[in-house]
């Protein structure tokens, strides 16, 4: 079952269910008003909106046709989001770039930081380009939606805390992070709203590619027209969703509606590409020799980023992130 | 007006308004369900909510009486809860504590780190010790409720997206901060979930305290039944409420209902005391002189904190925080 939310005027949009082929949509409203309402009462809501996402697959339900721009984030504004950052090769390479060292337990203490969930974008939101110094990148992630999560929740009991995924651009200003970060704080005004896919569908659409907490299909990331990254989301997520989930409850609890995000895709055979410029501005440094300079600039106006998913038929699982720099 | 949530097995508790002695509420839900939903809907609600509490003011509505422990936070779960460390008198004790530089800009650029605020507790709600070892501690704070803050939000327009003021009992790990942050991406695990004081007021209920984005108040903290910390939360406040807000909207946007802290009320003149325990760890290290210890542990079980404000003529403003270890 995928889920999507509309653009209605209303600060949470409208919940819709989505046809399997993705071209039509029927509005759940009649089960729950918005994506949190459902979240919020899912054994109530889970099987009757299954069964309007049946209907409307098997033709019994006509629906109404997909309208890309109609679609805010799943959940417009979310009460967590915490980002991981499980992909290492992206650790490596990021803070290879800016010079800052890699934390010592790298490998067995898991790096996630909480963003800002107030105001989340809608897939095809532009980007907004506040200060061309600031060093915009998109980041592409892939992204679970929790259910209620106990404190001290274990990674072998995670499973069923996984109730939606979907993919995120996690907007990032790459050039206020080193000051951001050396305060000590973590990251703040270096992390502006980031955007989401208009769908989000449960584990199960995934089929066996959704397997130990992790995703292994590949993430596209097209660039102003070029596939700049086709990077699997699989065996490179060094800490899998699950233990990410008993890292963040360690001392605390969740909301049903919390958003966890891998960090950024990221593999270590650069025929695979990036889902970020960082990587790439590192990836040139580094082949420059010493002194090398990076010939990616970041983005600029008019800039044009796209991240999709798709599964071994060829389906698009999330829809398309599409967003351009305004 | 002061606006409460109670308790009533749902997620968001049901909304109520405090008559002005504190002891009488009524509900008001007949004008929205729950504080996040009048927050939502501000210029519609406020004078319905503030003729409510007329009533209950003058006598022509009897309303029922306040028991304490059947507050939630005023808002049980918030989309965001963003901590500013605006008492640099703070900042500067504590990281001597952990031996840990200074930021470069401190007196310049603001201190804030993106708290969870999924789960929030309410004034009453117990402090789970998950593991002596890890340090725990209070931190009696000042905090302020926002508006919708759009992007790029100047200092000098700020006070008008201020719609409340509360308290919060900030829980800290103290002995987590020192590895969680030396990986550099803020606080995480040592920060549990934020306790709240039982109302939350309109600013106007602080009369001339309330003045260009400061509480011009004494913040009274009690642990153990003895007063350890009488801090003014005005004059020392580096960075009125007002800066903090444009220094978090320098970036990104903010839905209606963010809580938007002051850190750790915290002088200079040590005759004050102190509004958390590593302040006074810290004291007594020093006094010590070289290789001196603290004399004062961390929270164990059973131990008490109570967090507290009274206007100049000796009312509480926002209820009182009262929390055990258990």
């Amino acid at each position: 079952m995928r889920l999507s939310t509309l653009r209605d005027g209303s600060r949470d949009g409208r919940l819709a269910v989505v046809r399997h082929d993705g071209v039509r949509l029927a509005a759940a409203t009649g089960i729950a008003p918005t994506l949190q309402a459902a979240l919020d009462d899912w054994p109530r809501c889970e099987p009757r909106l299954r069964a309007l996402a049946a209907d409307l697959d098997s033709g019994a339900l006509a629906g109404e046709p997909v309208v890309l721009d109609a679609f805010c984030s799943p959940l417009p504004r979310a009460y967590e989001w915490v980002d991981g950052s499980a992909f290492l090769n992206h650790v490596r390479l990021v803070r290879k770039a800016r010079g800052a060292d890699l934390p010592p337990k790298l490998e067995v203490d898991p790096l996630v930081y909480q963003g800002g969930s107030g105001v989340l974008c809608g897939p095809q939101d532009p980007m907004p380009l506040v200060d061309e110094g600031f060093g915009l990148d998109f980041e592409g992630e892939v992204c679970v939606i929790l259910s209620d999560v106990p404190q001290g929740t274990r990674a072998a009991d995670a499973a069923r805390h996984v109730r939606l995924l979907l993919l995120a651009n996690d907007v990032t200003l790459r050039n206020l992070v080193p000051e951001e970060l050396a305060k000590g704080f973590g990251f703040f005004q270096s992390k502006p709203a980031t955007a989401f896919s208009p769908f989000a569908a449960t584990p199960d659409e995934l089929g066996p590619a959704w397997k130990e907490g992790r995703v292994h299909l590949r993430l596209r990331v097209v660039y102003n027209g070029a596939l700049v990254g086709d990077c699997d989301a699989g065996p490179e997520m060094h800490f899998s969703f699950f233990e990410l989930v008993e890292h963040i409850a360690r001392t605390r609890s969740y909301t049903a509606g919390t958003i966890l995000g891998s960090g950024t895709v990221s593999n270590a055979d650069r025929a695979r590409g990036v889902s970020c410029l960082a990587e790439r501005r590192t990836i040139e440094i580094l082949d420059a020799g010493p002194g090398g300079k990076p010939r990616t600039p970041f983005m600029k106006r008019g800039d044009r980023v796209e991240i999709d998913m798709l599964d071994t038929r060829g389906r698009s699982i999330f829809g398309r992130i599409a967003q351009e720099v305004v």
